[in-house]
């Protein structure tokens, strides 16, 4: 049996599904990614899915929010993930944190990863702040 | 005037500040890493009090439990802070993260950091969860 | 259906197979990795080989000889991952490559990510290369 | 009392004296990274000058042209922080640097952080020592 | 005598020898970053060439096929080495890597260094295959 | 011509050189890293004096304290350095550090690097430092 072979049923449905975390969380950021690996890397598309938002994302063992601000920290610290941190900070207002909560996160930042780290986080993630149409009032 | 004179008195009550602040997230795991830093580099003591934990950890727009997990998410990514990340873990066990909690978002960084940053911080990790008491029960 | 449950017969099965590839490449010495997290962290011992021995490595489209290269230019500039590193060095002169070309792999990357790195990994690596018993002479 | 409230007579003198020791050493290169921050994080904005500039830099322990020098191997080392180390190129020409010796602390690097990290800044230093003018001669 | 002086006869032999191993291998895509740093920082364009090319990558004991898998994984593990990563994969074809490898090796680095960096050395790495000509059948 | 062989004649002066110039700034912590390297990887033992020490070091263009400073900024930086550090928190006093310089240097980068790398910086420092004899006074 070939596990490693991204068309077998099983992998269809283990990507379907990791599609389906990735479209709740992401919304068409993510999918957009997927899609512009599609024609050269159809393995990493796969994997991104399958392993990324089907098998560790979409577990019960800690709530989307904070998956969310762990996620935050690790792309911050790990500099040079602008396109990748835009993306979750969409995810993260689509997961409930508030654009103060993201500033917040990464003015928390400064102090394990440095001034120059956060700096950079905050003009990738203003593009998207900038842009978001806050929820509408009741 | 010299802002950057710790002994001020503005500086003395900015440290105290701070040292409480610390105290109450870290327990004695960071007042020892203060008092390891007294003799030999006091400034760099009363910065990790002063603006860490009085100036950024204490702001109220992010709760102790998210600001723990940007912390563990900077700190695993960043790679060598095994130190630090014993005394966060602890200081996440006391804002109310659980050691399941913990877990998860170790795992969770795999996706971002790569396995031998979430297995470096797993075995530090335990380090401190083995040895925790959990609350008892009422 | 719980893609996500490591416990379902499909992911039992992944797990498995994943574990016949790390015992193939890396003999014990991954197998005590995951024993290690057996009952601290049963999901990044079941991701471990699942994901990465099962999923990656054992894809047919580069040779496991390559693969090991691959690892230890990502490890030796990752820094921090001298656990990791030794037990790759093992898995590299398992699938074939020498103790003088693992040297060479290390002196080449002084050119891309500098000497401390080279030096950390080498010191790392002379630990498991001089317990290596080399293979007989026919 | 709120230590961490940045609008106190208190942390506003640490910001006029922070912004102070920025304008000196940083010219208006850094004042625009704070303007930048100024709606929409401009809690940021109020550490990166109270705390790096007014309680850091300004300490006496260490000359501004020594400092540069620390900055730009931490700089050069992170990778991913072009933008900062062009305003920190400018601010080494500001405390007396040449640009002889800006060039030779980037070559230096390469020993130990590897040649990509040397190139990329060399392409972003350059960017500031080309529209650099030295000063008149007497 | 004045080793370090890159002019000397000794020095321009080891330059003229590396420049020729870096055409060897990266063709034109290696000298223009030499030619980009001949007029500001000339010492930096000679060490590339005599020590990256000339001392190191022109040594024996690892074939160039393995060297470039090496460098491919210590610049996506660095991250922000983009511009590094894209003349190494035009090299690793050079030497005889397909783009299915090269492919195959990027996602390999999941595992070590994490899905951001992957997809980074991805949309890099594409920007050369797109534009290479796969050698002619005979 | 084999320009990579480290036993020319050409390439046994430029060792000769590299290791006296080491042996100026590092005494006997720098030898003792070579010692460790002879037998089992002598060409990185080779490269660690001819090029970083007798090509890098000993250039005319930067002054033996201001390399210095760009070395600890850098191995501040990339962490997991603490052996290196601690050879060169040595140099640093040979070369005219003083003890309180070094601490400020160290303080001074967790305005970019963050407090985790500064602490770990720290106490490696602190075991060269405590072991120190100054200079008598006259």
């Amino acid at each position: 049996m070939t596990h490693h072979d991204i068309e077998t049923p099983e992998n269809l449905a283990r990507r379907k599904h990791g599609q389906e975390v990735l479209s709740r969380i992401d919304g068409h950021a993510g999918a957009d990614v997927l899609a512009a690996l599609a024609d050269t890397n159809p393995a990493l598309a796969h994997h991104v899915a399958a392993y990324s938002f089907g098998d560790i994302y979409d577990r019960p063992g800690l709530d989307p929010r904070s998956r969310q601000l762990v996620t935050l920290g690790v792309l911050i610290a790990l500099g040079g993930c602008e396109p990748q941190l835009k993306v979750h900070v969409n995810a993260a207002l689509n997961v409930g944190l508030t654009p103060a909560e993201i500033r917040e996160a990464i003015l928390h930042t400064t102090v394990y990863a440095g001034f120059p780290r956060a700096l950079n986080a905050t003009f990738a993630a203003e593009e998207v702040l900038k842009n978001h149409t806050p929820p509408k009032a009741p």
